[in-house]
């Protein structure tokens, strides 16, 4: 065994040291009486910032939405009432391949082994119940004494970064203010080594396969992004001139700028050039990709595995033979350096930035519509945004624009639970403040979490925030009981909230074209703000390709 | 096996006729597009209505509620997304004996089995990992199928009006729209069944031990609200003569202008003659008892098992000694008949009653403190009023209140989920929209649910809603961290809300006890409105009985 420098420290100090380390600079939550002197600790550590959510699944939603831009999120619950609030943002996070560390600050060891009938309790007596629930969506689990702290800290961070799932650590507060010899010196974060005879035969098996092929593409999705490998994917197209798509939630993993990328496939859902270009591939190339029927045009993909290599994150599948213990990290710069470089002519290849920037009129008294709304927006946005939507008209509207260079969208698809967006604008706007983050989000889905928009502005954030009002649930109008009251809301007068929730915004209720047209150079001019702008659209005004998908 | 008259309907019909059946007439819930073809049938379900909610969690609280007003209630959510939302709020009515039928819209059954990753699923194909959590928070669950519907159904449906706890039903949407034979006419509730013999023992050896007992005292709470023995237990009281304390949770259980109610009994929180004359009683009679920490005073209340009898719903301890299979119901009644009437005289009995009414002078400019404001609202209440009461000052508060006769009182102690009044008097409203629904919530917790409000203004309801604004979460300031930043929320302009989530309301920002006057008084003469009352206060402004709570 190694001799480690040792140092002493709290548990709780300990603890985010480390979520410093792994490049941690914010905690959301909310603060309870069973994590409040962890909550201590945090205020301390001078390399972190609390922000305070208004409840815990909004906290849980904007951990996500830190994490997506920063790499990994942490969040901090009180026992019994606050996790279980949480868990469906943890669940969503769990779901989408999202690390976010979710820490439960729990009773003293020595009530807990009591079995008191605490409160946040459901009075048995037992601890242990909210714990086996968050079991079933984190990758790992520990539940912190003073003798394993540092080792379990060490091990659930390192799952957290190598599989990119949240895990879940309870720490009892009599254990957070206990000193230990602690490990010193940066955190090693452990990492998935490839098995390089594998490794080899895979690539030599990949090569020989995409050489021969006449029209080999790449479709590219969420795995990608997740591991961080922008980059090496970057140079394999460089390195092959390969046209490539992404899915729908890999939407602009890359550059939707790049004269390589053709759109996103989602089977009978893509346009045709994209569906055939990837249908009819002799190779696809699929790099990261996740499936759902949202994303597979409700499974009418074709993606036959015989004509496919399937790569992810520590395995891949070339048709049928599954290899183990190969790491897309180690996947991507290997074939890069093998394939050779095709002409783009002999590749079928439309570049999607071709179809973009479609010239718009504003046409002044006119109602705003969906399709010629996302048109309009196609010229507001600039390189660097962060797009926020919510699941439903707001997602699948903005999969209609091509954004421009850097932008980076963030959503949930396959977890697909409305509200989310708004806890996650808030994650991303912490995460970068430089950068404007944009967010669509309908009336339904903002009344989930409506309270959230008090906590952008209480940290002073400038989101640009566009409510789609369309006066009930739009989405599932589309699937069931279109005029049926359950899909009707509460009408809201929504662009009057920033104003009640706090000071420095600018809002606005827009219903036609040229008040969106006044709103949009508002908000282009006053970055010094956050802005609402409340857009009012039919009932049943709907992009396009999510009518295209539900008729699947 | 007899014979029995069988009909025929489709199990979502079924489902809903039982609950109609066991007195349920609203049902709370949000959409999903895996319970809206289960929608469709509350819509056309002429005895049911559909409360549509802002979020699930509120929508759980709101049934919560309900049930404690109307005595069972129902929540419907979908799948995943919708149902984690709400299990915080299930977790509440678990621990705290309240029967929720909770029932989430689920895949059709073939897409389940087929493992697909559908939205709102962690994409492993894994279908039951929500339903496992819910185990643990539901004492009951059924999975239904065309072939198990009518039976689980009805099996769960007893088992939840038998143990007062939530169960879960998860319904395939194939399943609910497939039509089966099912039994006809009226459900017929399963009956606990005292064993005589065990019946008879108990109640012998607990008369004698009170005839014996010079300065009996019964101390009442929950267990008797729950199993609706409100009358058995006011036939207790005039058979015997005995005075009578309530727990915390138990707070107006009966009249507390009753002349043998002396108040409620906290460990070392009550007062001192409440503490004495139970703690020195030679036989106390403790029916219904749940014992948490915030209701012993911190575990120091004082009750001996060897003078205690402990009267359960379905069991009872002489003593040490344990009778299973003895009904709450049975025992009462039994006890009424045997027992000696005593003199007051005899008993030391101090009436609660004699305390309250304490004369209040309006000091027109004075700021609003804690203890006044209490004191000026003792003579607001009118008979038959429901109070709801958030966790924090705003319960605390309440105990130091004496209630007019037929009040009922609302809010969550043990689970003690801070925001969950808001939810929980939207379902009282709705429950008995004839009372006056009377709200007290600090603003802390406001902000985790406020989007509620929109509901009661849907709904037309009339709540009197009091938002304690002391600016953060004071019961933490308590606690812990009195000027930590994590115990600090965002300013709201709390009373210009109503205004934007609806029409029909009144609202005022009070600071001093004049416009505290003013206000009162227009809630009086305003029942055609909701009424909200935002009362300033100091940070530290407490009750007396929290602060001595939280020095034990």
């Amino acid at each position: 065994m190694e001799a480690k420098t040792m140092t002493y420290c709290t548990v709780g100090d300990y603890l985010l040291l480390r979520l410093v380390q792994v490049g941690i600079k914010h905690i959301f939550g909310v603060p309870g009486d069973y994590n409040m002197e962890f909550l201590d600790f945090i205020i301390k550590q001078e390399n972190l910032k609390w922000i305070g959510n208004c409840n815990e699944l909004n906290a849980a939603y904007a951990a996500d939405g830190y994490a997506r831009i920063n790499g990994i999120a942490a969040l901090v619950t009180t026992f019994g009432v606050g996790e279980l609030s949480a868990i469906n943002g943890i669940a969503g996070a769990y779901a989408e391949y999202v690390p976010v560390v979710a820490i439960t600050g729990s009773p003293a060891t020595k009530k807990q082994s009591s079995g008191a009938p605490l409160h946040h309790t459901v009075g048995t007596g037992d601890f242990t119940i909210f714990a086996q629930m968050f079991e079933k969506v984190t990758v790992a689990q520990a539940y912190l004494t003073a003798e394993n702290a540092t080792a379990e800290i060490d091990r659930v961070l390192g799952v957290c970064l190598l599989k990119k799932q949240p895990v879940y650590i309870s720490l009892p507060m009599d254990v957070a203010t206990t000193e230990v010899a602690a490990p010193a010196g940066e955190f090693m974060p452990p990492v998935f080594e490839s098995d390089s005879a594998t490794l080899d035969e895979a690539v030599d098996v990949s090569v020989t396969m995409l050489e021969k092929a006449e029209k080999p593409v790449i479709l590219a999705d969420i795995g990608v992004d997740r591991y961080r490998l922008h980059n090496e994917l970057r140079e394999l197209l460089a390195a092959t001139g390969y046209p490539y798509a992404t899915m729908s939630m890999g939407k602009a993993l890359l550059e939707e700028t790049h004269p390589q990328y053709i759109g996103i496939y989602n089977g009978a859902v893509s346009n045709d050039y994209v569906r055939r270009r990837i249908e009819e591939a002799d190779c696809v190339l699929s790099i990261g990709t996740y499936f759902t029927d949202f994303n597979t045009g409700k499974f009418s993909a074709q993606l036959e595995p015989s004509r496919t290599i399937e790569v992810h994150g520590e395995y891949l599948k070339i048709k049928r033979a599954l290899y183990n213990q190969v790491a897309m990290r180690d996947f991507l710069p290997a074939l890069s350096k093998k394939l050779q470089h095709r002409e783009a002519i002999s590749l079928d290849i439309k570049p999607a930035k071709d179809n973009s920037k479609a010239s718009y009129q504003v046409n002044a008294d006119a109602p705003i519509k969906q399709e010629r709304f996302w048109q309009r927006l196609t010229n507001f946005f600039k390189e660097d945004d962060i797009v926020v939507a919510d699941i439903g008209v707001a997602y699948f509207g903005s999969l209609l624009v091509n954004f421009p260079k850097g932008t980076t969208f963030v959503g949930q698809l396959l977890w697909a639970s409305i509200g989310y967006s708004l806890g996650a604008v808030l994650g991303c706007a912490i995460a970068s403040p430089q950068r404007r983050s944009i967010l669509f989000i309908g009336d339904g889905s903002f009344q989930m979490t409506a309270q959230e928009l008090s906590t952008l502005l209480r940290y002073d954030l400038k989101p640009i925030i566009f409510l789609i009002n369309n006066d009930g649930y739009t989405i599932e109008r589309d699937i069931h009981g279109e005029k049926m009251p359950y899909n009707d809301i509460q009408r809201w007068k929504y662009h009057q909230l920033p104003e009640v929730f706090g000071n420095n915004s600018w809002s606005a209720k827009v219903s036609s074209e040229s008040e969106l047209e006044t709103a949009l150079q508002t908000a282009s001019e006053n970055r010094d703000k956050l802005i609402f702008i409340e857009v009012v659209m039919g009932k049943m005004e709907n992009p396009e390709n999510l009518l295209k998908l539900l008729q699947q």
